[in-house]
């Protein structure tokens, strides 16, 4: 990851931070203040990444062993000549392209964003899809985001955890009829419309979702209940 | 979204920017430090969004009128009683309940995370796929990628209202609240064993999914109960 131009040390800290959470280690800063550099170095929670972090004095030098150099723009800000990228699509395509070689993903400063002629070394732009009436965003977060959608788009297929399994009928059952028996205790059932108050809580109850993890506590709780209003 | 116990203004700033960046505007703060609210009021780049924020006192308060909260939670710094999905699956979760209610999306403090208490509010938790070496992400990094993945996931998914709408949370704390008063009455809550007692049943009670159409019942069948328990 490339940052050309940075020029806050909270900035470059939380750039190394999000490269640390997502696995990334290979940072350069093109020409950085000095101060903020120094400063950014001592930054915690990335102390790995900041540590290797090489200085540039060009963009050209820090892209050189790189085959494919990507930079990121709010749009619109200027005319670009570069096809433009969403951002999820594009991240799919350096994916792909990691298996080969070496990607630079550049980002501008704080300010301007990337000049033309950082813009030049850049085979093409993703945009990370932000609001066109507030499209800039803070950099530390736009390295978030677009490293996140890198390490997301590789991940694969969409893994959906199973479902909380339910309670079995018999157990949904036996809590109705706990709760029942409580409802009688408090004069909740009036005996004239026994029979459909008792449909209506059985349904109430398979409303519910009873989570099968969960049915021995339930019931635990209703005898509980139960056992202090009948004595 | 909701910031329980920030501490640092440039967060809860940050915070504030992501959500404009992403079109996102109800931003709850609770129980802020006020100079770290303050400060965070004057942060460019959000006016709109900070001048709205509401500060609130508790967790149920800032979710009262939401009817499904997610927590978020760096996996593995302790012992978790929730469903955990990954952040590409949850964002769609999200998106597909935005469509019939509100969602609050919880973030804890930088240096602890959401408390045990701030958890029992919730319904499921998500994390965003970072490295198990350094899973920790800045706050306002990690609220910038989550809202990213939210509002991608939503742009080509096509919007299913739920079969029934869930309550909203002030309903569903009413009826943890009733509940666990008949289980004071009934001898199951112990003075030694009350908060961890209390967290249980609260999220005992949200793993239920208790429909909005059935609260007013349920919450009857509660008092009921607990009127007679007490008579």
């Amino acid at each position: 990851m490339i940052l050309a131009g940075a020029r806050n040390p909270l900035n470059i800290g939380a750039a190394a931070r999000a490269m640390s959470n997502f696995g990334f280690s290979r940072l350069r800063v093109v020409n950085p203040y000095e101060v903020a550099f120094r400063e950014a170095r001592s930054a915690v929670g990335a102390a790995a990444v900041m540590a290797a972090a090489e200085e540039c004095k060009t963009v050209a030098e820090a892209v050189a062993d790189c085959t494919l150099v990507v930079g990121t723009t709010a749009v619109g800000h200027r005319q670009l000549h570069h096809p433009l990228r969403r951002l999820e699509y594009g991240a799919r395509l350096i994916r792909k392209h990691l298996a080969s070689g070496n990607v630079a993903l550049l980002f501008g400063s704080e300010k301007f964003g990337l000049s033309n002629e950082d813009l030049s070394h850049c085979h093409w732009l993703v945009r990370v899809p932000t609001r066109d009436e507030h499209g800039s965003m803070n950099l530390g977060q736009a390295v978030a985001v677009c490293l996140y959608e890198i390490v997301r788009s590789g991940a694969g297929a969409s893994r959906k955890p199973a479902a909380m399994a339910p309670a079995a009928a018999e157990e949904v059952e036996g809590f109705t009829e706990l709760l029942l028996e409580a409802l009688r205790e408090s004069g909740y059932v009036k005996a004239r419309t026994a029979a459909s108050t008792e449909q209506k809580i059985r349904r109430l109850v398979r409303r519910l979702n009873l989570p099968a993890r969960d049915a021995e506590v339930w019931l635990g709780v209703l005898r509980q209940i139960l056992w202090r209003l009948r004595s």
